[in-house]
């Protein structure tokens, strides 16, 4: 793939390769992340921030990533202020806002939208989530994480353990997840949930035939027996008809320390693509799994920065000339 | 006009040198809008930019212009949050913002606010839209336009043809381009719209009174038949009382490729205000005509841009020193 | 105190050779709020402005004073789009923005969450306000701008003589200032408000535990009859259970040049938190004030700029770089 003023829009464009290229980008962003180094490689860029459906978190995160290579962000939130709302085409405002950047994030509630933009659009856009369909710089950070996770444990991906758990219907960050697992080889997936909220069958059988084995199962104990990451994921009230049919699904499977320790090998990395649902019913992830080494992630919103960091780097092809605008932090960095 | 440290806040404002002026700096800022070139003239500079009405385009286009020139930007949008609810004077709010920025735009609902505020303000203030007023940026921008596709052919503005086209009573942009055209010689402006929505009797008269020879005009074929320039508008529902009132005018006068093809000169330039409503019952710019050179509206969103910066350079006094704090751009840039 | 890498969370946490601290750096941000020189101390560092309940005038102010030691904003306003509504505890969303900023700024509308956010955040974090708790900058700057106007009359702290007058039950801003005056000699405090909304008891002791002289009082013009300050306040519709309640107090105390003349000693400075209620019903202080040189309302707000880069310079530790990152501003600053 080449990255040089590409779209981002869907992790089926990545191979193996590209991914490699991406994540090596991406962990050498880590000085500049961390506070210890600053870089001013991109100052003088800009980029457009729009995010047509609100979301604090990824819109934020993109900007620090740009903000951090040293450019400049202007954003715009939500929808009904917009030029879409009086009638205007996706086409005209790609035609519009994209004179006014050098690179696009956007994030869109409608299926396909992004890539529509894209289209007519003169600079890179890279998507930051278009309804139920792609979220591809979630699916990069949670395989970046993976990655990491099993090379401090002197693992690669080939030969993976991962459980799934939760909502494996709706949960776009576990779709695009089996989707770049077919990169890989020798990949076990267990997937637990309701029997009403399994995996997609189109998913299961492409994991298959890639040669991965696939374990399907309602039992969380059971599934998070022999892994090496147990992903688990939110119940997205958005995603169903109704607050009650969500609402008979929250809660069905949670994890805390003593299970973990009941039932898990002692290094079983846990992720979850966050938010965190922490209300009494939820409570998805308890609280007391806080403390405990393996709980990965806050880990995982950090390499968020890196992988969104890397694709800037790469896309506006800056890579060889981070390091040659960079300096020491010169303020107080506790981290 | 004395530009350093004036307020923005009409297009009574202007002689045609100032115009003129205006215009040469735009020219010289292409460099970097194309991101060709970066400068860093107004590093450390903040613009305050107060949309108290919504505008995506608008504010976006504001923005990025002073990050183009180096600048950062602080903003708020929308109303509700703000002091002003609380019972704040314009006053008050002018002399507190002001404090916090080298120059400020603002967006508010209201006629004559932005005039209110900018003479409490300590920094210039440039006028973003008051209401149905004024928002001689954008009239700017089209007249910088209306110019450049002038000059591509080989012609001046004196002896320009041009029909302005649909809702001419509450259409601001058009009533702001009529008084500008005053500036020039020997113009002649057909004006097309229902009965209802004609062209306000002063701004006419006005026109006239230059010597501008006016045709008014309920028949878009005829209308379209000799100009350079068609200038289409958009039926601005806020502007009627009702939906419903809106909805009698809306998709009266279309423009596609086979009418333009039928009745317009070869070489006719197509421009709009943008947003432009391409929804079935409105579309009163084709998509078909998106392949058509002659379409200019995307050329003006990016006019826009050129015309803000002058603004901020020639208000904030730093035109001459603009290529001093310049280099190459240093990313990808596909434009 | 030890302010590199502090939060600051409430004025408790000041001893009054803190507070010296905080305000002799204050007085060396002036040049650079003033648009005389220009520092970039800061670049490449971002603050997070965190704004879970909006405030375009805290907001700003605390993103233009990053802005002015060349640092960058990242912000957020509202509260519906961000995960905290999925579910999200304040532990989990201050994990994962404390890796996107260097410092955070956070207001929140529920008393304590800066606290509960900060303990739990990798980088320090500055209290915007959590509900009727605590806004340790507002009153940082009252004081500062007390001092500064004694200071302009020949005057100390010790000794000062101030009333505050209007809603002192619910007025944040009348509490924090009480204990903050705590730290100082001899002062004497006359308290004008209805019986209904008086001074809590626990502050009035407070105040008089140090020696101070309190006075309670519910008439205007003999409250306001030998002090230094005179310190209005706000009806804030919001901390009552109805408007109507509000309405009772709204507008029982109004300050006027006509009654300065009568009651205030020549020189008496007023102050105000802002933004004043000037709507007909309210009008605490009318603007026929605006033209008294005492009336220091404005240059609070200025000072909080001041106050606000002092306390960044001081957390992120680089109060000693601050001039030699510096330059003269090469633009126009009417200032």
């Amino acid at each position: 793939m080449e990255f040089t003023g590409a779209d981002i829009l869907s992790i089926e464009q990545f191979q193996r390769s590209d991914i490699e290229r991406v994540f090596s980008v991406a962990d050498a962003m880590e000085p500049y992340a961390l506070r210890k180094r600053v870089t001013r490689v991109l100052e003088g860029a800009i980029l457009g921030n729009m995010f047509f459906e609100p979301s604090t978190r990824t819109r934020v995160s993109f900007g620090c990533a740009f903000n951090l290579l040293g450019g400049e962000v202007r954003e715009t939130t939500g929808f009904q202020s917009s030029a879409i709302a009086k009638g205007e085409s996706l086409y005209d405002t790609a035609r519009v806002l994209s004179g006014y950047s050098d690179v696009i994030c956007m994030r869109h509630p409608q299926e396909g939208s992004v890539a529509e933009f894209a289209a007519a659009s003169r600079v890179p856009v890279i998507n930051g989530g278009d309804g139920s369909n792609e979220h591809p710089t979630q699916a990069l950070l949670d395989l970046y994480t993976i990655r990491k996770e099993m090379e401090g444990r002197g693992r690669t991906m080939d030969g993976l353990r991962i459980a799934m758990i939760g909502d494996l219907k709706y949960g776009r960050t576990v779709h695009s997840l089996c989707r770049l697992l077919t990169l890989f080889d020798n990949v076990h997936v267990t997937l637990v949930s309701p029997p009403e909220l399994a995996m997609p069958n189109y998913l299961v059988d492409r994991l298959r035939s890639v040669g991965h084995d696939v374990v399907i199962s309602d039992d969380l104990a059971h599934g998070i027996g022999h892994v090496d990451i147990a992903y688990a994921t939110r119940i997205q009230e958005e995603r169903f008809h109704s607050k009650e049919e969500a609402d008979t699904y929250r809660g069905r499977f949670r994890l805390n320390q003593a299970i973990y320790t009941q039932y898990c090998e002692p290094n079983t990395v846990i992720m979850h693509p966050l938010p965190r649902d922490s209300r009494e019913d939820a409570n998805e992830l308890d609280n007391d799994l806080n403390q405990n080494p393996n709980l990965a992630i806050f880990r995982q919103a950090d390499n968020g920065i890196l992988v969104r960091m890397a694709l800037f780097a790469l896309v506006l092809d800056v890579v060889d000339q981070v390091d040659k605008h960079a300096r020491d932090v010169n303020w107080y960095s506790g981290r």
